[in-house]
């Protein structure tokens, strides 16, 4: 049963490839195509079409609808493309006429990008709080181990002295900033696209703003043919929001795997945390960070792929945009469950004693030296000359002492301001508002 | 020249590899690679490592370098690599030792990062600049053009009216949101990296606190093994807001190459802002529109190139990050380009009217048909498929008149709220503080 | 149960996310995983790894699972990590000892090199079959309309006369050069890379020419260390041909959305070949090739996230590339899906008659104007300013006759040398060659 | 100038942004423009278009341009919009009439197409030069240290032994494997697409086979509309053989970043190969490899590039198609500058001996251990377990004797078969029949 269906049938073989994975897919969006409709419909008595009894029985009905998902018994059936469709059906079958009524005024195709839009808000709110406990736990092992060194690289060459501190603190600070991208797109995901209908607005008197409020949505996506071009766009936006935190983890996880070779060895994790070999029985291999590795490097290739799908199509709506779900909604899934290994990972790390007193470390400590000459008036070129000489001839003489004390340095991490500045972005995200709103939708 | 030279030369072929297009590139950085040192040297007096009358000596050479730049009187000789060599060598042919000692404290690495960050700054006020100038002719032109109807498409199929108000607004509403995921990237760029030195920080008791102050930067990147991380991150993200902004011309450029096209004749401009062709004496082609749109999916791949060459690569610097000034840059001036020739563009676009008086266009106005059944009375499925088996058999009759009311549509664009929130967010960047602190620190 | 297991239960959590969508995805190797065991078991018996008895034993036992696979009674157990181990497993349950020795010489890593080679070999012997159906129903089309005129476009511009014989016949063409690609991919995937055991080789004399010929591989992948590295690379260059493919299709499918779009009206297809609207009563929308065309930018972007999840890996294995699978594989059959729907429409399109007869499609005949002009003597730039002339003042008079003759024109389309190139790539593949060892393998 | 010039001028904003950097890249063109000018008119007398005075006279002036490109006295004048306008200007300048009438049946879009195919060929000529150049340096190596052995890892765990003959060895063979793509990108490059014109042929009866023999090419693009269609497609596909060279030098240089950090240290390069820091006096940093590793992996990312830029793009020319230059022309130079500098430096590499005496490797023995047991009878899976627990308690021993001999391994490393494969498929290019052709043309 389609709800467009005509008199013609259309070919079996068409049918199932434009279903495609709708059906598996849309149980994600269930809840929230629900949500639209309770809202929908309120809006629809308040403009005369729905009666304040219609309303009444579509509102019970619906709300049970949504209490049998929550449970866990709502299914799409085989005869059925999609979630709306098996919404609407549903509501048909059990209140009959009224069901039929509450798709005045509305398209499936914005009907379709307000369900995302409440789904994307929902998986925001999960990614950010999931990244707010590995901010945590990272503060925690920086603080706890600020005192223990490792050395610094650049160009993967040995350079000046670092420290466990610095380390984990540098990857809380990283998904600070990340969330500023995510507050963005959470913004440009938090505006009401219901009312656009197919992408040209609806002759019905709409209150756009009524089913604002009644969403929690901050404000709308005003104009109608912009509400349907935010199809994709707010897509490929929350990608790349994903793709940053992505990126940050993905980065921490080649550290952990180079740190945990034995040529460098500077963090072991517990053997029931990793994994063997088929033929050599004494690995012990990183697989979870690996796999947090290539599955943070494929969500960020994930914007690149919305927007390939996306590129060159004219304005208005093209059936391309469906299956932007088959790419971003696992990728939810798959970067909360990197977020949340890589936090249990983490409470299990341990870190090497004394990993600098390891002789070849020796050279960290020259510009410390440099350093010193020049404190002592020699101007810094001159004094980089003198210790470039003392290593070629091998006169270099360590300073062992590591005396960094200025703003985010080994003896200054600065987590409370990193944790400061956290709290101030996770802070205008507002999700209390927007579930208030929900919870009085569904009361 | 190299300022690391030590006795050994370093083979020529290998330099001008390395080197690369430095040179050139950097040119576009010697304006703030002299800001990043009047800041850092003023910093660098506070804690003794420069006299005061070093101090104002440095200051007023590198005032007159900083002038010199802006009179386009600055050049990189062959035999330096870089701008920033090319600063310090001239400050040290001017006042020589206190030229030498204003690399204390700093690496390359910081002074290349606080270069960057100062510069796009500066590129992210011209980008944000034009993007309001076409945002405004975008408003102008909707509101002038509000009452001229076009088809709407679904599918690139005859849908609904939709009006030129519509179609112009909602490219503005479109740029109002681009701005948010803008404003996240000022935001990630608005902090300081100065003082992390090589990514591990430095011995000396650096006040990064004052420098931040002096460059008018909104904080700090905290950490120094962070500030290094956001060299190729800050860049990604910038990519990624100006992706976005792309994608919002290259759409619209897509749309007017179909609306300008003979089959759909909507739109035209003077043949003087047209080309022809070397074979088709009739040919008007609308080039500009077809470069704006092929410039702007270049940059829609900008992300995606940068996260390439950046994933993977363990925390601390490397030198594949100097290759990104390649890609980021020219999209700097491409992006703007296209921003302002679209405005250019647009104030010379003629509309046809009547669009809709050509009878093929009848069908758009079914959903009218169905939504007026529907108002008296009869359910909206069963309006929909009365309508249908009209136009089945040919007995459909539309209703020309299009009185869409609510919210963004055809009678209730908007644009006052849209333009409201457009610059709401504008006012969220501040570029004025900052401009101060620039101004202060020149002065 | 895992093959590397120790005393040690690996955590619930880590397991899970470890072994993904594994069980799933191995289904689709199953048959290859076993082909591979056979060939091995072949070999090691000929350097005494295993007694003949042992090896009659296990032949049978593997052909037996075989068998299952081909029936659909093989199932990958909740308990076990993948198929490999399924496999072995069932072998050591129904045989005992001998089961257990079938590893020797062999990693689980360049097993699984082995399989996929095997399964991306059969992959791509579908997706040229079916490639080849499309060619077919391409150049069918193209002669059979090969006197219908469509308007050429430039810059989606009216530029010269088309006709449905070069516009099929293009596409075919395309396709045929896409098979160079795909047999590129072919030569470098049908190379065999078991022996290579973990990347480092086995101290056993394995005989890996022998298991070469057993498997119908056409060579070695010689170094063993390379053989490795092949893992991700193969994917990628395999997703780089199919991705060639991709863009033909995709382009294919824009322009019949927009040759089926009303502005132009040049196509049809059936109405069950076509979709409604939930709103709008008198749609029929070529959702297929908005599929088509979304599908196949998808796949468009893969060899780029394959390229992400693998650049910057050293060499050796690493457990990212487990999750190629997940994008690759279901590649295929979208891939497959795509060719087999587009051949199916094009059984049914419906092709306008006279088009060109609309008086705005005139200008489409000026260069045969300026041509003309030429031929009767006047130098070709003067002649187009003539006729440049004529349109701009309204005199223009075109010629309707089309005589194209030269090689590739519409009076001359060249269809049967494009199917003897087309032969000609298809024929360097020699899967009969392949197919008939692997007939061999499992008699 | 431009030659489709009219009465009216082009607005001078338009012109510079359409012009963009067509007068800098053209010149890498200008001598294949030249070539398709001299086989299209040979042609063009065949059909008499031209007499036979007329073009001996046009072939002396185009041969004398041919020369002053060459020797280097030729310019794109500031007047001029591209390297086509600026050839025919010459000729029309030097032999007036005659010069006007070359461009016969030809558009500047078959034109271009050919220029760039003449071009592509010339640039795959000199990558598959270097390519080999490079094979050959890694060949040698790999026998001069076929006994010198390093760790080999998985999952960057210490696995089994290697050797350097194995590491050298690897990357030849990957190269081989990278030409069987250039190959493909070389035989759909090598097809003629003159006489396509604009993408719809010409009226006049052109000899489209006489051009292809002369220009010495392998067969024609034969549908016109086909041939237009392989602008972007060639460019894509050409891009992808060339990533393909780049993932194989970028992986290489991630090596050799790894191995030549200390706490590897197995490799080094002499110092005046390396360079320095600004602050740490000791550094000797591997920047070559490095830029190597960046510029591959910007070149990995150009084919998704390109394909972000045609994609969704209807049949027919698009003006996009000419910023595919400024992407593809720099990266040939870049990665021949690559392939280049990396076999300069491999010539200069050192290698460490007796690393695995290090006790920390002695665990990559384990499996020979375990095949041992194996060899003596004791089933694989056991001998597996025995040598875990012996590992797991301390009391492992391991044996240092290697002695892998079958095919692909340290002893026994198959350069020789690797190289034959090498040579079959460089034969295959055939460019000296290319050149010749070429040569006959400019005699």
């Amino acid at each position: 049963m389609k709800i467009w269906q005509k008199n013609i049938d259309v070919n079996q073989f068409v049918e199932n490839f434009t279903v495609g994975k709708d059906r598996e897919l849309d149980l994600q969006m269930a809840k929230f195509d629900v949500l639209g409709s309770l809202a929908h419909t309120q809006m629809l008595e308040t403009i005369n079409l729905l009666t304040a009894e219609e309303l009444a029985e579509v509102q019970v009905a619906l709300k049970n609808i949504y209490r049998e998902i929550e449970e866990g018994n709502f299914v799409i059936e085989e005869s059925v493309e999609d979630v709306h469709s098996q919404v609407e059906w549903l509501l048909t079958q059990r209140i009959g006429e009224a069901g039929k009524k509450i798709h005045s005024g509305r398209s499936r195709n914005d009907q379709v990008l307000v369900d995302l839009k409440l789904y994307f808000r929902s998986c925001i709110e999960e990614m950010v709080g999931n990244t707010e406990a590995l901010f945590n736990q990272l503060i925690q092992l920086s603080e706890a181990h600020k005192s223990k060194l490792l050395p610094g690289y650049t160009h993967l060459q040995i350079a000046m002295p670092s420290s466990f501190g610095l380390w984990f603190g540098a990857y809380a600070e990283s998904l600070a900033d990340d969330m500023e991208l995510m507050l963005a797109a959470w913004k440009i995901t938090n505006k009401n696209p219901l009312g656009s209908a197919a992408g040209y607005g609806s002759s019905f008197p709409l209150n756009r703003t009524l089913t604002t409020q009644l969403l929690g949505f901050e404000s709308l996506n005003y104009n109608v043919v912009y509400a349907q071009m935010g199809r994709g766009k707010t897509e490929r936006i929350l990608a790349q929001a994903m793709s940053s935190v992505a990126a940050t983890l993905a980065k921490m996880a080649m550290d952990v795997c180079l740190f945990i070779n034995q040529n460098f060895g500077f963090i072991s994790f517990p053997s029931e945390l990793t994994t063997g070999s088929s033929i050599m029985p004494h690995k012990k291999n990183p697989d979870v960070f690996e796999l947090v590795r290539s599955r943070c490097n494929k969500i960020q290739a994930l914007p690149n792929e919305i927007a390939m799908m996306t590129t060159n199509l004219p304005s208005g709506y093209h059936r391309d945009l469906q299956l932007l779900k088959e790419n971003l909604f696992p990728a939810f899934i798959s970067l909360n469950e990197c977020l949340e290994i890589t936090t249990f990972m983490l409470q299990h790390i341990s870190i090497k004693d004394d990993i600098l007193k390891d002789k070849k470390y020796d050279y960290l400590f020259s510009v410390e030296v440099v350093n010193d000459l020049a404190l002592n008036g020699m101007p810094f070129r001159d004094a980089y000359k003198v210790v470039g000489e003392q290593i070629e001839t091998g006169t270099f003489k360590p300073m062992y002492e590591v005396k960094h004390t200025h703003e985010g340095t080994i003896g200054n991490l600065m987590n409370e301001e990193i944790a400061a500045g956290m709290k101030q972005t996770l802070n205008q995200f507002g999700f209390e508002k927007v579930n208030q709103a929900i919870k009085n939708l569904i009361a």
